[in-house]
C-alpha cells in the first residue's frame, strides 16, 4: 500500500483533507469544521461546541507543569474557543487518560484546577471519560456554550477597512515556556539548583495559566459591538490572522509598532536572542482574542480597556506587517508540521 | 506528599470522587456526571452530550483492528450512549492523537469508517482536534443529540416489578476479542500462518464493528413506550445493571435461562473453557441496550423484534441471577481496577 507521511500534509492540510470528505446532513448543524467552535441551532439560541486535547510530552511537561495549572488551562483554552465565537461557555466534559504513575493525589490536584476554572468562568463539569492510557497522561476537554443568533461571530466576516484589534499582550507565553525549559535543563544538570523564576513570573504565568477573555465578550456585548470576525490566538497572531483573512477573502496590514508587547517580554527576548516581533507573531498560546470591527464601532472599542487596534483589513489579499524601519514584510502561517 | 495508588480506588471510585467535588451552577445543566450522557436544557428539547476515548494498547490493537472499523466503532459507541438516554445523536466531534507511525492513508481509512458511521446513523462531523501524540494513537469522540423533554430516560427510574429487557445477544464481543488475541499469538509464533476467522466472523464483527441500537429507540418511540430506566452495555450486563439498581434504589432478578446467547458464542465458550454466562454478564463491549418498562408496556414490548425480557426489578435491593440449577447467585460489578 502507498504510504504518504503526515508531515507532508501538516496540521492544516490534514484538517482540510478531513473536511473535504464530509457534508452535513442535519438542518440543526449550522457550522461544522473550520472555526473556533461548531454551531448547532437549538431553537432560540445557537449552541457552540469545541474540543481540545492536551498530551503529556507534547502540550505539557509534568516536570514543570503543576497539575492544578494544567487543569485550569485545559478548561480556559476551551472557554476561549467559545469566546472566539462571541459566546459564553456553560458546560464542559473532561476526559483523562491515566497510567499508574499518576496518584490519586495528583488527580485531585488536576481537578482542583479544573474546579477553580469552572468557578472562575461559571462553567459546569457535566461528564467525561476516565480511561487507562498505555502511555502518557492525556486531558481532553469539550466545552459547550451559547450565543444569541444575531450575535454569533465567525472567522469569515471581516471586510476591507475593518479595524483589526487584539486583546492583552503577545509573546509572553512563548518566553514563559523558554524560561521553564531553560530552568529544567539547569535543574537536570544540577538538581541542587533551585529555579529562579520570580522576575519571570509574568511570563511563566502566561504559559502555565492563561485566561480566556470572556471579560471582553461581556464588555463588547454591553457596548453593543458585534465584531465582524474573531478568532482566539492559539497558534500565534500570524497563523490566526491568516485564518481570518483566508476565510473572509481579505488581506490585512498590521503595524509593527502597534503590537502589544510587555517590557518583560522585550527584555527576555533580548536574553534569548529571539526577535520579540517573531514571538508576538508566531509564539502562540497567547489565548488573546483577535477580531475586526467596522470603522463605525471604533469609538466604542476605544472604551474597552485592554483592547488595542493594531491594523486594518484590505481588499488586496496580501497579509502584511508595516515595519518600523519602513517597507512591509509578508506575514506567514505556522501550525504543527512535524510529528515525532 | 502522600501517595495513594489509583488502583485502590478503581474506575467507579474515581468517578464518584470527582463527582463529589463539583456542583452545577447553571440552570441549563439538567444532569451532569453519572448517566450515559449529560443533559442540557436548550428550550424545547434536551440536548445530550457524551464522550468516549479509545487508546491504542488499551481499547484497540492496531495489529488486528482495521482503522476503518476503529473509526466506525468510535462513532457507534457514542451514538449508543445517546440512545441509552432515549435520544438520537445528531453531531460528533472527533479528536485524534497521531504519531509519525501513522500515514495519511491510515488516517484516510479511519475517517472512511467514521464517515460510514455518520451516514449510517445520520450524524454530522462538526469539529475536533488533531494533535501530535508523544506515544500511541488516540481517538476521542464527543457526540451531541436531542430528546423530547417528556421522553428522556435516566438510569434512576426503575421501579419494583418493572420488567428488565435487553436487546440483541450478549457475550459475543468478548469471545470475538479472545479469538483475535489467539490468532495474533499464532501469527506472532509463525508469521506465515493466515488467521482462520471465517467461522468466528459473527463474534469478531461484534468486537470490531458494534452497532448502536438506535433502531430500538425509533421502534419504542413509534410504539409510544418510554422505558422507566435505560443504560447501554459497555462494561457488561452485571456492571451496567448494578448502575440501574443503585441509582434507582431497587434490586433485580435475572433469569439465567433468559440470557440471550448465540450458538456460536456457546460453542466458542466451550473452546475457550469460559462460562458463557460469565461472558454474558461480565464480557462487556456488547453495546446492547438494557432497560426497564412498566408491566403495562409488556404487550407493546413483545412486538419489538430483538428485545427480550430477562427478569424483573425488586423492592429488595439484592441483584441476583436465578440459576438453571435452582437457587440464586449475586450479580457483581466490574470496571477497570488496575492500571499499567
Amino acid at each position: 500500500m502507498e504510504r504518504t507521511e503526515l508531515n507532508t500534509l501538516g496540521e492544516f492540510g490534514l484538517i482540510d483533507r478531513i473536511k473535504s470528505k464530509f457534508t452535513n446532513q442535519n438542518a440543526e448543524t449550522i457550522k461544522g469544521i473550520g472555526d473556533d467552535a461548531a454551531v448547532i441551532d437549538v431553537g432560540d439560541k445557537y449552541m457552540l461546541v469545541t474540543t481540545d486535547i492536551l498530551f503529556e510530552g507534547i502540550h505539557f511537561d509534568l516536570s514543570y507543569t503543576p497539575l492544578r495549572h494544567l487543569g485550569y488551562k485545559a478548561v480556559a483554552v476551551n472557554v476561549s474557543d467559545i469566546a472566539a465565537m462571541n459566546g459564553i461557555a456553560k458546560q464542559i466534559t473532561v476526559t483523562i487518560g491515566l497510567s499508574n504513575r499518576i496518584s490519586v493525589e495528583a488527580i485531585d490536584e488536576l481537578y482542583e484546577g479544573i474546579k477553580f476554572a469552572c468557578e472562575s468562568y461559571n462553567v459546569d463539569l457535566i461528564g467525561g471519560d476516565t480511561s487507562a492510557s498505555a502511555s502518557g497522561f492525556v486531558v481532553s476537554i469539550t466545552a459547550t456554550g451559547f450565543v444569541d443568533k444575531d450575535k454569533i461571530v465567525y472567522r469569515n466576516g471581516a471586510k476591507p477597512n475593518d479595524i483589526l484589534c487584539v486583546t492583552g499582550d503577545l509573546g509572553a507565553a512563548y518566553f514563559g515556556l523558554q524560561v521553564l525549559e531553560r530552568e529544567k535543563q539547569v535543574y537536570l544538570a544540577n538538581p541542587s539548583m533551585q529555579p529562579e523564576l520570580t522576575e519571570k513570573e509574568y511570563l511563566v504565568g502566561k504559559i502555565l495559566k492563561p485566561e480566556a477573555r470572556t471579560d471582553i465578550i461581556h464588555e463588547l456585548n454591553e457596548l453593543g459591538v458585534v465584531p465582524s470576525s474573531m478568532i482566539d490566538i492559539s497558534d500565534g497572531l500570524a497563523s490566526d490572522l491568516l485564518h481570518i483573512c483566508t476565510q473572509s477573502g481579505v488581506g490585512a496590514m498590521v503595524f509593527e509598532d502597534k503590537l502589544p508587547i510587555e517590557d518583560i517580554t522585550m527584555l527576555t527576548a533580548t536574553e534569548f536572542n529571539v526577535s520579540p516581533i517573531t514571538a508576538a507573531l508566531n509564539g502562540g498560546e497567547d489565548y488573546q482574542l483577535l477580531f475586526t470591527v467596522k470603522q463605525s464601532d471604533f469609538d466604542k472599542i476605544q472604551k474597552v480597556s485592554d483592547v488595542l487596534p493594531i491594523g486594518y483589513m484590505t481588499q488586496d489579499t496580501a497579509v502584511q506587517l508595516a515595519l518600523n524601519s519602513g517597507g512591509t514584510a509578508a506575514i506567514k502561517a505556522q501550525g504543527w508540521n512535524h510529528l515525532r
